[in-house]
């Protein structure tokens, strides 16, 4: 059995359905559904309904509670800090997004952030709320460490990713991307295939590169050693330090701004123990808005059009492959590998769930 | 003539004079010369006095007005545009990170840009200012399109750096970095030294990846296509698409929210047409200040005391590097290769400042 590919609605009213199942209320698992269903329309399936499975299972051992509020331990004008413990990842996320986004809308600028929470999905969902709303968006998270500090051999960051989006036309600048040089999620593809890593990606548990996909994943998950190295790879000659201090500086945005868990503390990034960061800014801070965001697709236009390297055939501005995925995906349907097939059947079993009734076999 | 170690108060007390002869009132020549000295001082020879030179060339070619002021020409509580023509880059910067603070100071957060402005010495300078002042600092700017976008064979992009200084014990977090794999000064080393650049660093005319760092520095100058790459290098695999994206981010930031001119179409960094960004957070929007900062310096310790990979002694906290610099050279002194000390001579000669009277035979 290879990949099929899904109905958009169907598979969107079949989360929908575990989510109820599972005893969040209507509108939050609607909320939970979009934010794996986007990742998966903008071709990002590591963080699409592949995940569910880990949502489920974290849900089942507790680390989730679906009751779980937001709390607000701290507020200015511009600024709030959230407390959620145990809550889904999603939810305080969205209420953490719209929380800056209301106060950039009264003040120019909302700084939110939010502790003790779970994974949220991909994090650049939340800035695209506030480019909806014409307002330049900006999320992080810390995660489980993962990433090795440069000269160090023990994973301290997270992969703490950050994302920004700022409206431009014809499509929003969406920058997404892991302060390592690459996720966890890539190392598997290698293993799975039994290819070594490319050089300058990730070191064994002496803290030396390491081309063993294997071996570096085991000893992540047994805390033994090594990681992978961040953006910039594994020497300062090739920029390690920079990347090294951009994971640094979205951990300080994150747990350390949210007096939450840093990451060489969190168990994993599904335990109650995870910390974000939402910034919304007017950008009409600077000016008149029509001419700024013109301005910008302008530059954005001289870049998609400047010279192509030999062999390349397209510059891409960040975002574009992403919209270019949603419109095929909503019109094809969303790709799903054997795996996540069966395990999406599982749950809705172990749930009560009947899989056959939103699946017809046209789907699959 | 190898580098002598020029004393410190001598390289401020000759460079003063040489602002002062330039039409700089004192307290102007003051801030230039301090931006000079503390790059000297944290071991940033790049932008030390060694390029004094290139700014009196743009003076005397006229790039560099010094009676240029700053006029605010937007403005809101928490932001500010600056509009600065042919002015001293540190002069303008001095001023923008000033009204950055005091709007952090009253409303939390402060954002400022600049256009029109020329270089400004090291970025890190001013994020300084506001950890001085109990502030987190950022600080970014554009500069001459020196970066290719990925795939792309053009340079569009500036080295755009950007720093960020959060107040931390014992130092300073203080990271300042281009998002360029490297700098132009990089490539200068390996092309005195005839020595083959290191991998994904740099692109000759056709994009293609190129070692000869003569072809790759007289393309740059020709403007004949090719330049460095951002960091990440050249291929996706190692995150290109990332430091091409944080150039793009600082450009928006920068030229774009300033109404300026974008990389592409800066003539080069002495020109009239640099634009910087100057943002300044309180970081008790999120809480007990006292608590935030023991938190961060903790994780800092976390950092530093973790295991070192095989054949490493020391994982660095950015800025730790360059705190010890400065105690080392306020001690030796500072010091300086024969070119720049030819250089420094020189502009003296011409503008009447007499060199022998401000350094002695012991300091060369």
């Amino acid at each position: 059995m290879k990949y099929v590919n899904l109905k958009v609605d169907s598979v969107r009213n079949y989360c929908n359905e575990i989510f109820l199942k599972m005893g969040f209320d209507a509108g939050e698992s609607d909320i939970i559904t979009d934010v794996l269903l986007t990742a998966d329309l903008y071709g990002i399936e590591s963080h699409g309904v592949q995940r569910l499975i880990r949502y489920y299972k974290a849900y089942r051992e507790g680390s989730i509670d679906v009751k779980a509020k937001a709390e607000k331990v701290f507020e200015t004008d511009i600024s709030a800090v959230l407390d959620a413990p145990y809550s889904m990842g999603q939810l305080a996320a969205k209420h953490g997004m719209e929380l800056a986004i209301e106060k950039a809308n009264v003040h120019g600028a909302g700084f939110v952030t939010v502790r003790n929470s779970n994974h949220f999905g991909i994090a650049g969902y939340y800035t695209k709320m506030a480019a909806k709303q014409d307002l330049l968006g900006i999320c992080m998270t810390n995660t489980e460490a993962i990433a090795i500090p440069t000269y160090g051999k023990k994973a301290m960051l997270g992969t703490n990713p950050v994302a920004l989006c700022m409206p431009a036309d014809p499509v929003d600048f969406w920058y997404d991307v892991a302060t390592t040089i690459v996720t966890r999620g890539k190392l598997e593809v290698y293993e799975k295939n039994g290819k070594p890593l490319p050089g300058g990606w990730a070191a064994d548990e002496n803290g030396l590169e390491c081309d063993d996909a294997k071996r570096v994943i085991a000893n992540i998950i047994n805390k033994a050693g090594g990681g992978i190295y961040p953006l910039g790879g594994q020497s300062e000659l090739t920029g390690s330090h920079k990347g090294y201090g951009l994971g640094l500086i979205v951990e300080l945005f994150t747990s350390v701004f949210a007096g939450g868990t840093t990451s060489p503390h969190v168990k994993k990034s599904g335990n109650g123990d995870t910390s974000f960061c939402f910034i919304a800014l007017d950008y009409g801070l600077f000016g008149d808005k029509v001419l700024i965001r013109k301005r910008f697709s302008e530059l954005l236009d001289e870049l998609r059009n400047s010279p192509k390297a030999e062999g390349c055939e397209r510059i891409y501005i960040h975002g574009e492959k992403e919209a270019e995925s949603h419109s095929e995906k909503m019109q094809n349907g969303i790709p799903v590998g054997p795996r996540t097939f069966g395990e999406l059947k599982q749950i809705g079993e172990e749930l009560g769930v009947d899989f056959e009734q939103h699946f017809t076999l046209d789907d699959g």
